[in-house]
């Protein structure tokens, strides 16, 4: 049986390389050698606290969820994909039959099997073997490592659809992180304009204007919420939460005109927090959550294609796979230095 | 000059009976007899406290907006009703040149002239005059009683169209006054089923049950939330906050399934209260707020038209126009038992 | 083997009563005791034309979709229904992985398996396997004919999807045989007001004043788009072609207001046929197809639960398995005796 | 009292500079001194056949619609815009009080008084006033020109907004006239990819590709169908019929996948035209007419500034006001080299 290397966790802060044996793909699946993933935020939580809400790393895991690689080898059945062919990995197997699936928000799906999240095992090794559906073929000009960025995109792309981001929308964003940054992205393709992001890391307020924001703006600067509300004129019509803070929701909260619409990214650090329902009440506003995606890797893929800015920024570091555990950390405990790190596990 | 008789608020509980000019229709404008007008808890409030939020009573002023009555002077170029036209009042005058009134929310217009919201004279009076294309002329089977609830009515029209309250979906509606018990005869038009209440008022719940809430919960019982889940199974689609507090819409959000909507109609109580952030991600809920109603006049005479339902249970009192003041102490004070109180203004 | 009997058309015209294996459930699927099927039209267009568009019936096939009946076994890990449940069959088996499964429109997934439609067998017959997502467990107060009655509901519900049918809008359905019906039932779930229905067939109509119609039109009447007119006023918001034919179309889309939408469902007689463009283009009317349905059964049996009107008018005849072919020719032969025929295949 | 000079419409082929009042802005009016129209071609219609459709041209008039220019002089009440401002013209003054108006839909209401639709004059002139919320001040880097254009690329925005366009939708325009170049504009916008755009004229598909189309193809290559499909694979989600004719429409709609949705901008040459039904009901598709416009200023100017392509493709001849008649003959006549012509009546 052919073995791969992996890098497995065992326990907090403990990451190990080790051999596993080749995945073998089942009907419908197709072997993929994993050619670029990036560390998330998520993997990085697991790492360091071994658990996230009601996930919990109970037995020796491999993380990682956003990849691209290169298909090698098919199961049964298999006609989307060939031998050769470069895709990106969308992370999250669901059911296709419950309520959610048919009704085509697949993301609240009970039964989904996502790559990295307990018990499931992710893409920081060698070889994954993924049912085809889940497979979506990359045009010439996108490299692996843009590949694995439709991930984050996505869910970018996510709380753009449920913020029904459309052209002529004033934009803002709290928190220039991976996904704050890859929804700038994302709302330059849905037409949002002007967008403001804000953040306290200049680095990442930086990428933020080097990917097309209209204006960044640092929050520790103490006009930072007057500054915003000069580029709107009247109010922002969505804000996008992305730093996972209470604080930062009341911000774009506050930034919303009457009618306007923001969306929560990810789960927030405090579950429960204030918030002003009164305003809410009197603007009509909608807060709505974001839980992954569904449906936007073809969306992500042909917003790369039209996209022309620099997305060489998004990416600070590279490491083997061997080096995982050292990769985590400095994920960890770096954030003024580095974006998003890739790991590389043909090295 | 002619005069009317007018129940003129002078300051906190203090409403008298005074006579003042009957208007005179300008351009556009349709003068209406006021035949009935049902007291709002704005109303209330007013009297009671002097203010609601930013709006605050500063001079004399009429109260009294849920109205209808019949058209008996034309102004000029008036073509849409007719003297002798029953009508139902739409209360609001919006601009109709602004971004909201543009985009169909004209409840959002920031210039509107609603009655009885200082500074401007509601309808506790003989006479008002107003704008013809707020005027809805009524179906001879309706009476002016139903068609002062046409606005109660707006309101829970406009909380199932804000949470797109659509055929199949169950519906819990916190908070059984006049606007939960409204929302209900609302949520059955838009095909809601089932439709959960829930008070601590057996009045309230026993009204709710007549105008065909599936089941009538007492938050007193301890085990109110449970019993609500088993109606609906797997959690409800839709909750309808109506009863402005915080408690009431956590109670509410909690009973959600995934993918599902919470409206907050009115404003709470508490304007910050602390919200389960963590379930609105997680779930990709949505919450919004409800700001009175647009467009929604055809639609709540329509709704009337098929209601099945026996909306006397709605009414529990009526007094002269001479006798306001001790009307607004009877809805100010004896909630156990009253739900909606009107004023008679012909006598 | 265990045996079952069925009526396998070998040929147009050519329906015999054999014998056939009892399925055996695979994994996820449970076997029903038919209990009740009705006959659709496609039944009798395969019947006696041998083909539907690009379907043809090219080997022995048992007909028959519109069916209700009783789970009598299990197969491996189905969990949603047990044996004993009473359950409407919803009767096409889609991919679930394809771009439209996943986008919530399955409806239009080319992989689907559809009862009745070639080359899968129906439901003519004492068993059917099926998987169990399809299959939705009726409450206690409906019968197994109306379980099988869900599925024409569910195209008169996707119809008003379709359509966006909200509270107040005027519907106008054209043709009044089952389809037709049905839509009468669920555009009063979707709280349209008022709808008028035409066809030519006065027993037809007669049901469709029963169901619910609000007025009934006869189409040799010379005046019948006159009185239409009358009703809605100012033109009908919603026009339901369910006549399959460009004549009928025509007349649904002359009695839309500015602004309105039609839809048609299923195929027309004709495929191509003359369409005022002008109108459309002036009005901004929108014209949308509706083929089969999606996410509909719940909403059908919630439908059921709250519908007042007499189903009872909707079932003119029911005949035992062994006379299937009676059965398809008094369909095929006498619409003006009969509406929706059964068939029970326990006789 | 003041005059201007105005270029006249007295008949067919009949254009003559006069001299006219120069109007007084009446209350929430300003007037704005004209600096640049562009020549629509329902100007030439009018022009060369005296009506268009149930729009007779029947007292002398001034053409002239897509303008910009600067406010020169303030009426009663005016806020929104000051003297010296440089603003985008919309023209349509509609009535606000309509349903259609109210529900957000404005370009549909019945008495809307639109520029150079008879019996309202337009502006092929030195002045006009318009009320103050048809007046939209451009940035600083629009260009008078620009502004004009904000009028077709509205039309644009309207047909995208139609057509629910949103990323990742692959679009195909039919026909390459100022309104399918501004489509091209408009759909990539809304994140339309790919573009493919068919005309017949080198010249406008030329300009179409220099605008962004991602392909352009010409009818007169017998595979341009074949083609067209090819840059889709599975099919176009959108199509966009810009070209007035029933040949094109079923072009577009022949390109469509399942789910597709087609819109028809303006009214076609033949208003009752062939439609292939069963592919609309096969493939639940989507037609949709297009009536001028509602809330696509604010969007038009946004899209303006975010736009990398070549807009002076657009413009290809420029004429004084005294030269109105013979811009007009060169549009009627010579569309193989013109696309936008404008008309400088400061000149």
């Amino acid at each position: 049986m052919p073995e791969m290397r992996a890098a497995v966790m065992h326990g907090i802060g403990d990451i190990r390389l080790e051999t596993r044996p080749v995945p073998v793909p089942g009907p419908g699946e197709a072997l993929v050698k994993v050619k670029s993933v990036g560390i998330c935020g998520s993997d990085v939580h697991y790492y360091a606290a071994g658990r996230i809400g009601r996930y919990v790393v109970e037995q020796p895991m491999i993380l990682g969820h956003e990849c691209a690689g290169q298909v090698v080898e098919l199961g049964p059945g298999v006609t989307r994909v060939k031998v050769g062919d470069r895709v990106a990995v969308e992370p999250g197997e669901t059911c296709g039959r419950c309520e959610h699936c048919k009704g085509g928000r697949y993301n609240l799906c009970p039964d989904v099997k996502f790559l990295a999240t307990p018990p499931y095992d992710g893409s920081f090794c060698e070889f994954i073997s993924m049912r085809q559906d889940l497979l979506f073929p990359l045009p010439p000009e996108m490299s692996y490592d843009a590949g694995a960025a439709m991930e984050p995109l996505s869910v970018g792309i996510q709380a753009c659809l449920r913020a029904h981001v459309a052209p002529g929308d004033g934009v803002v964003i709290t928190g220039a992180g991976p996904i704050g940054l890859m929804t700038i992205v994302a709302a330059q393709s849905f037409g949002a304009y002007p967008i403001v992001i804000l953040d306290q890391e200049e680095l990442r307020l930086d990428a933020a204007a080097k990917l097309g924001a209209t204006a960044t703006l640092n929050i520790k600067d103490t006009d930072h919420a007057e500054r915003a509300r000069e580029v709107f004129g009247g109010g922002a019509s969505v804000a996008i939460e992305c730093a996972g803070q209470g604080t930062a929701l009341r911000l774009g909260i506050g930034l919303l005109k009457r009618g306007g619409r923001a969306v929560m990214v990810g789960l927030p650090s405090e579950p429960v927090a204030p918030i002003d329902l009164a305003q809410i009440a009197d603007g009509e506003l909608v807060l709505s959550g974001v839980f992954r995606y569904a449906n936007t890797y073809p969306l992500a893929i042909s917003t790369f294609q039209r996209f022309r800015g620099d997305l060489g920024v998004f990416w600070t570091a590279r490491y083997p796979l061997s080096r995982v555990k050292e990769a985590m950390e400095t994920a960890h405990r770096d954030k003024a230095r580095h974006i998003k790190i890739l790991i590389d596990p043909e090295k």
